[in-house]
């Protein structure tokens, strides 16, 4: 395949939050897939906190992006030639890919097909059917292990993952509480999502008061925490843990661009107090059981339980400054990149508005 | 039963680390035991960091004790006056009871009878089979979980609890390593009790350095980390967990006379990147199952793989002083207070050395 193939290199290291020079555009020549790759054409970029992550030098379960290369992204992406019988072209596929056109991956890059349905959107597939969908299904039931009645808070709440924990919290018969940064968010959790309490945490000092803000919305305490914030937020949390509570662990926004290693979580000692448990984990290390997470989640929004927004910008040179919108707190639910359309024909829907 | 029952009473809140002035010498009348409860006497006293915690305002899993009361501690005693015809006269029980010859106590207090053996010294009863033998049990098997192969990392390794700790990882088919203050501990470890490797924890600047010599001691990395300690110890520990480790919260004697929150552990995330997990545990929450743990540790015992040493002092107005030696550092195994010996006849062993 002929042609050259736009891409969103990592010019530099960020220091502390990304600025958009941090990113630069570049044409490079049209890769050529291999004996057990395929040529993917990407159709969504997904834009996650795990990005700024990578971008650091610090290896974390993935090694960094290197300095001009494509920024690593989750992709919604359709198989455009194949050498990879499983995957024929055509096939639309989720993956672990870049911030460029094309990529050229092999098989531990494709994270799974994408079924096109005629009830639901095109880009839900990468956000509440994609990465953020399975984040909450599997850091709420394998790791907070809520049960009925019980207090499910969930930090980030109005964000891609908190928005849909919460309300599968309440689907599963809990007491579903976020945080999140301002009345307005507030008001959408609540109204539009179905959250039974909010807390606008950036109206409470950290500490005492932003303790006694989650007892009253948590009246009978916090058995399960979903944690994707960190710092004074966390902290709160563990003062208001019930015995046996469970904390999951998904991230850590509030610290991921310090520029100096943040305090840890002075409570701490409240998992011992309450013979809590506090346990990270990583929504790769599920992709056996992904089929199970989407037929979940699918029936969740089918049977109206589960509502989202998705926010989506038009063109790869928006990427930058599409996900900076992560850090500044400025958005509700899932930030994606549109990028192009299947060529296949589409039997989905291509509005994001709800049923 | 007529007579006069000395005590230690808590004279006032510790500030930091305790001195011998926090405490006094008391003249009480001899309780006596009404409907439900039993008198006990007293033979020895158990000096555990839960002391302190208890000795502070703020409420833990047990209101702190009160000014002017007598000291809270696990005691070996004997029931000689009985309204519980569950625990007659003549029992030897282990208690939650106070630094005093007497208690009155209800049954919650009464922990577990006392069988004893002529294998095993009568003070071990409250050591290796009191409450730091079950602590490390239930610690290191229900909330570590070691598989056989894996790699146990121990701070206040040579502690009453600690020392246990280990030796019951190794006889597990695990590699055990402790963490300790001073090389002559270290040689304690290795030498005496078994473990695979020490670290001298003085003897590194916390931070990169205390992290090399953890990794240097446990080149396959950590899979379980008992901690006692809190602190640089426990950040330095977290940096160097495998994938799926877990770390066993017991304390945080490090913490313990702070005067202010000391910070948190800043390398908490390691437990999002490693999907580890964190857990705290109180072994009053096993205690139907101490029965279980004191087989365990009585055939380890008599097999030869646990060997421990049991640090005790006479006389309850040393109780006080004693208990400092647990924040200078400055004692090997488990302290104890002789305060009497059955008045029934003995099958035990009186000396603590073993056979």
């Amino acid at each position: 395949m002929a042609g050259r193939n736009r891409q969103i290199v990592l010019a530099r290291r960020p220091v502390g939050t990304p600025v958009v020079e941090d990113f630069a555009l570049r044409d490079a020549p049209m890769p050529s897939p291999g004996a057990g790759q395929v040529l993917l054409r990407h159709l969504y970029l997904s834009l996650d906190p795990a990005i700024r992550g990578w971008m650091s030098e610090a290896r974390s379960y993935l090694p960094p992006i290197a300095i001009g290369a494509p920024v690593r992204s989750g992709t919604l992406s359709e198989v455009v030639e194949s050498n990879l019988p499983a995957w024929p072209t055509g096939t639309l596929v989720q993956a672990l890919a870049a911030w460029e056109e094309h990529s050229v991956v092999g098989k531990d890059a494709l994270l799974g097909r994408i079924e096109p349905s005629p009830d639901i959107p095109l880009a839900t597939m990468l956000s509440v059917l994609g990465g953020n969908g399975l984040t909450a299904y599997f850091g709420l039931f394998d790791v907070g292990q809520p049960k009925p009645g019980e207090t499910v808070l969930v930090s980030a709440a109005a964000g891609g993952v908190g928005s849909v924990v919460g309300q599968l919290a309440r689907r599963h018969g809990c007491r579903a509480v976020g945080l999140t940064s301002t009345p307005d968010k507030c008001a959408f959790l609540t109204d539009e999502l179905g959250y039974d309490a909010a807390i606008p945490y950036k109206a409470y000092e950290p500490g005492a008061p932003l303790s006694r803000a989650i007892k009253d919305a948590c009246p009978a305490g916090v058995d399960v925490f979903f944690d994707s914030v960190g710092g004074p937020i966390l902290d709160a949390a563990l003062s208001r843990l019930n015995v046996g509570a469970r904390v999951a662990l998904c991230g850590a926004i509030s610290q991921i661009n310090a520029t100096e290693p943040p305090p840890g979580p002075r409570n701490y000692l409240q998992l011992l107090a309450k013979r809590a448990r506090m346990q990270g984990f990583i929504t790769l290390d599920f992709a056996a059981r992904y089929d199970e997470a989407r037929r979940h989640l699918r029936e969740a929004i089918l049977d109206g339980s589960l509502r989202y927004r998705d926010d989506i910008v038009e063109g790869l040179e928006n990427a930058p400054a599409h996900l900076l919108r992560l850090f500044s707190g400025d958005h509700v639910g899932k930030l994606m990149v549109h990028l192009a359309d299947p060529s296949t024909p589409a039997k989905h829907r291509t509005s994001t508005e709800q049923g």
